[in-house]
């Protein structure tokens, strides 16, 4: 029996989480998946109920289960609150406590979708990368961190660390998903300038020893945000620190046009897996069905895939959002004229339906 | 009498700051601009000859002029030196030595080169962004930084930092420059993150009270990335830190299509600057007179604007660039199929004719 917790978390988190669930309703009813579901709080409406953007009771509940599915958390109305109730604290102390150190982030371009994209269809038609992001260490979690007095004046500092072994298994997850696709990882740093580059730098070129049939080489950080702009089909995997992966993929999702359809994933060492869109909250367009949910779907398709190994229902879902958008189905972010837009909620239907 | 340091550094440094030396020359010899010129070295080849990538000559020459002109540096066979020597060191050292903090990099779209963006025309066309960029602080000088054992490993960290002040000279640095243009700034950060980041974020706020004819918003560093590729035309001027002003600045760039026509400027408090091209030096192809020198040239231009006081001969260079572009001269890294290909001394030659 798969135990899996879900989280819509804040804004439209809710609304697209529901469709998502759907979806586990028809794999479970009509695909036997046998899939169980806890619910749990996290972010914003988790310190509403709590006083804690990540409950020990969710804590507790995701040690229980096989993996997670997230929706999206933070709001304007909690922008104010001390930095550690703060709705991102609870995503960030969810990755840190399950060990989630592998993030991957697909860049995939429906063929469907070329034309939201804002660059030219020879550029983009085809894209299909995937960025490693290390998750759980670098700026994000380094000490010593904070806001004090020094000589006089307000002095703000950070601390951009990686030890040797977490640059290591994040390389080693690079490779193993770089030997399942085109065989080639491409390592993302700063390494002239920043010392912990360079050692980001060797392990990664230690780590590739260990993988003679996959190419490794090594760009800048700069390089590569032009490179990603100019021809970004040069690359299949990208693996980078924390912060370098948090703007590099964003910047390559944004590529296709169509980030409402981005699932994502983030790993620990035994394959237990968080998912969830690389879309924020958006608490603008949140509680008005509109938002895609096509991003929470397919991250229950990743999850089947990367932490359930049901990789034949995995590719049931896909096709069953092939299926819809072939039929000119559009939510409002990724319409064009001539298209056929829908809601969050009659989207949902219609890929339960093409199922 | 003006006294410029002309640095024309590593790789393609040195063909392009010659066609930019040939407009010179035109300017004193037909414009009475009276320019005096002294020649140093930084760089890989200033490692070459003096075993310093930043000879002390060359800081003396520096302090002794208006401003510097300089190529690029760095090329593969400075790779492997210790950190210290090698060529970017040079270009880190000159910075931090003359001050220079408020590095200002423009991305604007040529309309005659709208062709060459991999974006597409309704996106980009009249795209005239100005990115404000901190240059002497931040994660690139922080310390305490290192590579050392920790607990059995090797541990590499730097460290992202900044004073009060120094947000504060870069922060008046953008409101000033949005002021001469549309009035907005937008800052950004990773303050949902990064202590540093808050106080960055505290300090523009606090800035932007003295400049109330200019709107200031806030931005996370991941956002931006995704909508420079979604809407870069939203952005007037852009303020941010060393290390995002590196990725974001390239990005940028790169939307244009042609890097290979974006001046810069580094300035310091009494508005000394350094003018180079944002481009690198590009070694693969040094010395085969392909290099586009038209943002060398440019350089010139945006030196006499900004430090020289000399508007007018700024606009009679960026007349000539364009009468050269207008006629439809390229070259190749600029040049789609119907255009007037020419190499790197010819399309000198062309700027100077037609001024
Ligand atoms: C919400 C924020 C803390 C988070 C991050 O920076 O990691 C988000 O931008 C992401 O990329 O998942
Ligand atoms: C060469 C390198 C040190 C430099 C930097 O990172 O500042 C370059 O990328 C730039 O942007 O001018």
């Amino acid at each position: 029996m798969l135990k899996v917790l879900i989280l819509p978390g804040d804004g439209i988190g809710q609304e697209i989480t529901t469709q998502a669930l759907k979806v586990i309703d028809c794999l479970n009813a009509d695909f036997n998946l046998g899939m169980m579901l806890e619910h749990g709080l996290v972010g914003g409406n988790a310190y509403d109920e709590t006083g804690s953007p990540l409950p020990q009771a969710t804590l507790d509940a995701a040690r229980q289960c096989d993996s997670i599915l997230l929706g999206a958390v933070g709001g304007y109305q909690w922008e104010f609150l001390e930095r550690d109730l703060r709705p991102e604290r609870g995503l960030l102390e969810l990755r840190a406590e399950m060990d989630l150190f592998s993030n991957l982030r697909p860049a995939i371009l429906y063929p469907q979708l070329v034309n939201v994209s804002t660059l030219k269809e020879e550029v983009v038609s085809g894209l299909d990368l995937m960025i490693v992001r290390e998750l759980v260490a670098g700026i994000y979690f380094g000490k010593p961190r904070g806001v004090e007095i020094r000589d006089g004046q307000k002095y703000g500092f950070n601390t951009a660390a990686y030890y040797e072994l977490e640059i290591r298994r994040i390389g080693r997850s690079a490779f193993k998903i770089a030997q399942l696709r085109n065989k080639r990882v491409c390592s993302i740093d700063k390494a002239n300038v920043l010392e912990v580059c360079e050692l980001w730098r060797e392990v990664m070129t230690d780590v590739a020893k260990d993988y003679p049939n996959v190419e490794l080489t090594h760009m800048y950080v700069d390089n590569a945000a032009m490179q990603l702009v100019k021809a970004p089909k040069q690359f299949d995997v990208m693996v980078t620190s924390n912060l370098f992966g948090d703007v590099l993929s964003d910047c390559a999702a944004m590529l296709t046009g169509s980030i409402g359809m981005l699932p994502s994933a983030s790993l620990n060492q035994d394959g237990f897996g968080m998912y969830e869109p690389i879309h924020g909250s958006a608490p603008d367009i949140a509680g008005k069905d509109i938002a895609n949910p096509l991003a929470a779907i397919l991250s229950v398709a990743m999850m089947l895939r990367y932490s359930l190994n049901q990789a034949s229902l995995a590719c049931k879902i896909e096709a069953a959002v092939n299926t819809v958008l072939n039929k000119g189905y559009r939510t409002q972010d990724i319409a064009i004229e001539s298209d056929l837009v829908v809601g969050t909620n009659k989207m949902g239907d219609l890929v339960v339906e093409a199922l």
